[in-house]
């Protein structure tokens, strides 16, 4: 499978993801708990690993499977900082308003790839850092309030612990995200062991935040097993199993692609959905979209083109002379 | 003097024109005819392109000097082209307003390296169209009216021909400078001829215009000659001669570097203003003043550096055979 199916594949994934949460709505309110989503979500895709991993080993006997606790345990990382980061985000919101707590969401494509250089020791070109700045600065674009819209505060007004928090929210996001390549990539084991290990702790973990809101709730609506389907409709179910699926997908792509791919996937769905909104949802058609979208699509070709079909400099050739020696070896082509 | 210096002079003087005009006015109105700085900045271009002329004839007699009509007849051409432009945008301002005309306004970038290639056969890599793009898609976001503004007449909701009018501007605009460069770099003639010739024509047609202006206003106002310097300040003068030396910074890029050059310098110009203008005239700092300017500096560092400094991918190299080839004869360094 070549990684750019896959990445496409989650880039609808995702885009419906968004759409049909909202379509899972009643007149903009949930009948079931959402909490209950993420739950079922990581238990899904626990239970299909666990199968394909059974599958795979009665397949191929010399399927890989490290079982040493000292590296099983390492799976329960990217749970904690997952747990840390969902705290962060509560904490933002605290100080800041939804819209710009979206726009800062948009630095996690900068981190991301600030940790892929550290962690992960990745080498960028500086032309595709430039294309990740570039995303970045495309996201967010397409998301500037326009003319028009009812509430106006200021991007700029809000306390600076809002600011912080936001950018330790974007640190956050990244590191789960180059954690979780690291892991995937660190041996030979099967795929689909090393998901049942990630899926495992994060069924965990998901299960302890639902006993942990009925504490807090006081037990009000009883225990979270008794109203884990209340509420639940067709759309409810493919909500879940939509988002199983795309973390599937995240999962191989930490394999067998990078983070950064799964960034580019992740910010174009988001592009989608805003698009797709217009002709599902009535959302009016902005300049800032279009303008959006152009900047995203130029940088997802800066970053993934081969250097030699965007340098391509034909016969006349205006800087140093380093490039002349380029050109000489260069492939010339047309254009 | 190298290009680049006389781009960034260009870019300040520019910027300060915009500023210089808004500073010129009385409580937002002006106290002499505008009409008249146009004018007298050919009359001031003309004049001391002749001084310069005669000084360079005596002080180097091989001075080129094409003097034969069949060439000489030549100039008149950008003064025509910038005639029917103005009329094209006059049209066009009856069908869409201020703000749209000025975010149409920026597709002179995009048609500008369209007939440069086309007219002038310069060739251009993708990574410098994708720049060009981007340069164009900058300068707009930075326009893009926020939340909260006064009027908020959709961009979309014009008659078509205001959109048809804005492309011919845009076409027309490009024309006069790809045309004006064509003459400059046509042979090695003096640059003061160059400019003598197109500024005897350009005040011809200004004081054509004067004469016409003065012809429908019934006489009202007296003759323009009459009028010419009523209301002017200090500040008046600086336009003109802003005006004026802009022309000359430009005539000489147009002879010694190229239209795109120009294209930024007036581009990075239009954002110096608006930042300038937050200082300045307190005007609001917006997030898309902000991406805007990300976006253009982007632009100009891909256009205009060397694309071995771009795209040195180091030892790691992800994509096709062709780009290892590259490798090897890079001179390698460290990002």
């Amino acid at each position: 499978m070549q990684w750019y199916f896959v990445a496409v594949l989650l880039t609808i994934l995702t885009s419906s993801q968004g759409i049909l949460t909202t379509l899972s709505q009643s007149n903009g309110k949930y009948l079931y708990d959402y909490a209950t989503v993420p739950f079922l979500a990581e238990v899904f895709k626990l239970l299909l690993s666990t199968l394909l991993l059974w599958r795979e080993c009665r397949i191929s006997p010399s399927t890989r499977v490290t079982t040493e606790w000292k590296s099983v345990r390492l799976y329960v990382i990217p749970s904690i900082i997952y747990l840390i980061h969902n705290n962060v985000q509560f904490a933002t919101l605290t100080y800041v308003d939804t819209s710009t707590y979206q726009i800062m969401g948009n630095l996690k494509i900068v981190t991301t790839a600030i940790l892929f250089r550290l962690f992960l020791r990745r080498r960028l070109s500086n032309l595709q850092w430039m294309a990740i700045v570039l995303l970045a600065v495309g996201t967010t674009t397409s998301q500037v309030k326009g003319c028009g819209e009812a509430s106006c505060d200021s991007l700029f007004a809000a306390p600076i612990q809002g600011y912080m928090l936001g950018v330790l929210s974007a640190c956050l996001s990244a590191l789960a995200g180059v954690y979780t390549e690291f892991l995937m990539k660190k041996n030979n084991d099967s795929l689909y062991w090393q998901n049942v290990q990630l899926y495992t702790f994060g069924s965990i973990f998901n299960m302890a935040r639902l006993v942990l809101d009925d504490y807090r709730g006081g037990y009000e609506n009883g225990s979270w097993w008794q109203r884990l389907f209340n509420g639940y409709s067709i759309t409810t179910w493919m909500v879940v199993l939509n988002l199983g699926s795309t973390g599937l997908l995240v999962s191989w792509l930490m394999k067998y692609a990078d983070n950064i791919v799964k960034v580019y996937s992740t910010s174009l769905a988001m592009l989608l959905t805003m698009v797709l909104s217009v002709y599902l949802f009535n959302l009016k058609p902005t300049l800032q979209l279009l303008l959006g979208t152009i900047i995203c699509m130029m940088s997802l070709h800066m970053y993934f083109a081969p250097p030699n079909m965007l340098v391509d400099l034909p016969t006349q050739v205006r800087a140093a002379p380093e490039s002349l020696k380029e050109v000489a070896v260069e492939r010339r082509t047309d254009s």
